[in-house]
């Protein structure tokens, strides 16, 4: 359980933590980056709330650390990021380096229950449990009852599903550019039939969709999304917003807010220029945030 | 003269296209990129100020543009950013690629006079009269009466020295860790002497060395830099800002203010901590601003 701190970066008057730990539900290694506001620092007795981000296809901690700016708000609302990986590393299981959209970097925040990517490929269990369990341990300061999610692309079906899965484990959701119907794009399908096989399409596969899940959502769901038009994977087909919008029109559940960003693309750059907005929902809608006096920079 | 558009991406309300032209001070084609604020979409007779943001040894126009977190402060401003490259590409000059701190990305933003260097290391006349002409033209909307100056350890060394060589030029300066007496560092020192040999140290490469240039200006000088005491090469004596410090005060030379931030480092994580306070020096002490009503995003 204990965290190995690789590099310790000041950013927006916080820290930005490079960690790593010896992962038992992904039997590897797994990096991680977290960033502790500026507020983290000031008054011990102030537990501060984290925003959990997942990155998309072929990213690790770090993409989003460097270029998305989510510390440019987090640090202003007193909120900690925790950005994980986006799938074990190194485990040597034939083929995982195959491809950019499956296997290595591509765990799509599920549990594998096919071989042989069962040996391994748990970035559901490692997201929603162990992680949490080393980080919150690592970290008194960090407050595990108010947590909430986001992501992008992959780590935007893995917010969502979390979210929709676990009722009351996050205390806000919202996206860039989700997967949000998998079982209907070529990436969902590619992961879902690799990582659960074609024989679990209506069981598994559907347990982690977006748009599946949301049918059966009791209750209203504030939920932010962010997608833009100029999105090429949008264009394709993979990323499918409007299946969940209307999903939950016809469930009748209410408070899904998708945004159609003109000509905005999948890139870095937009998450820059609206994480703000997700870092302000997670704290309206959510976890609050710990904003104390302070002028640091 | 013509400009290729080889991407538009959306990025806070506006534009960052990324750009190139054949190039006849450096004989090759040269990449650059341009924020355009949203301010220019909205109100054709309003002219858009310009600040130039000079890049550091290895870097190309994107790594700024992806990670220094300028547009965010330029979009509030109304303020175009231009991105020039670091040094010509593919010369194919004996020995240009055999130091990262030399040759390709490493132009120091001189005109080199020793031989061979000489054959298209001119990024001093590229950066200061060519590439500003070529962008005028393409962009009318830009206000060429209205440019600042900034920059990043070697580009930090370009803002500092294009700004005290040509009084008036531009409307105000600034610099995350500058590279500040290079005569005096090894980064320098090897710079100008492949650029002009040994024989000219006491002219050129004076000529090219804030700390030797600030000696002479006659005047209040507004410069704003900022320098992290976490930064390694700040640690090695790279950077040597207290030398431009002392230069300045032994001058009778007031307005500079370095600020020593604790902890930061030499990355684009300090950048983005603060490109907003220069984009804001920018404004005030040169170039305002082109706010116009507007809630685009």
């Amino acid at each position: 359980m204990s965290v190995t701190t690789k590099a310790t970066i000041a950013s927006f008057g916080g820290k930005l933590l490079k960690l790593s730990h010896a992962a038992t539900s992904t039997k590897c290694e797994m990096s991680f980056n977290l960033y502790l506001p500026p507020q983290a620092f000031q008054n011990p007795a102030q537990k501060i709330p984290v925003l959990l981000y997942l990155s998309g296809l072929t990213c690790t901690a770090d993409n989003c650390s460097e270029k998305g700016f989510f510390q440019h708000g987090a640090s202003k609302k007193g909120i900690a990021v925790l950005y994980p990986d986006t799938s074990p590393r190194g485990l040597n299981i034939e083929g995982e380096n195959d491809s950019w959209d499956f296997g290595t970097g591509a765990g799509f925040y599920v549990d594998a229950t096919k071989a042989p990517y069962n040996n391994g490929y748990n970035m559901y269990t490692y997201v929603t449990e162990e992680l949490p369990a080393v980080v919150f341990k690592a970290f008194p300061q960090l407050d595990a009852s108010r947590v909430s999610i986001t992501g992008h692309s992959m780590g935007g079906h893995g917010a969502l599903t979390l979210y929709l899965r676990n009722p009351g484990k996050y205390k806000s959701v919202s996206a860039f550019a989700p997967i949000s119907n998998p079982i209907n794009c070529p990436w969902g399908q590619k992961a879902l039939a690799g990582y659960f096989g074609e024989e679990l399409r209506e069981t598994k596969w559907k347990e982690h969709d977006a748009t599946e899940l949301v049918k059966k959502w009791k209750g209203p769901l504030d939920v932010l999304i962010d997608v833009g038009t100029g999105d090429n994977f949008y264009k394709q087909g993979q990323l499918l917003p409007e299946n969940f919008e209307k999903a939950a029109k016809e469930a009748g559940v209410e408070g899904v807010k998708v945004r159609y960003q003109p000509d905005y693309d999948h890139s870095y750059y937009t998450m820059a220029t609206f994480s703000d907005d997700h870092v302000e929902h997670a704290a309206k809608q959510g976890i609050g945030d710990c904003v104390v006096l302070m002028d640091l920079f």
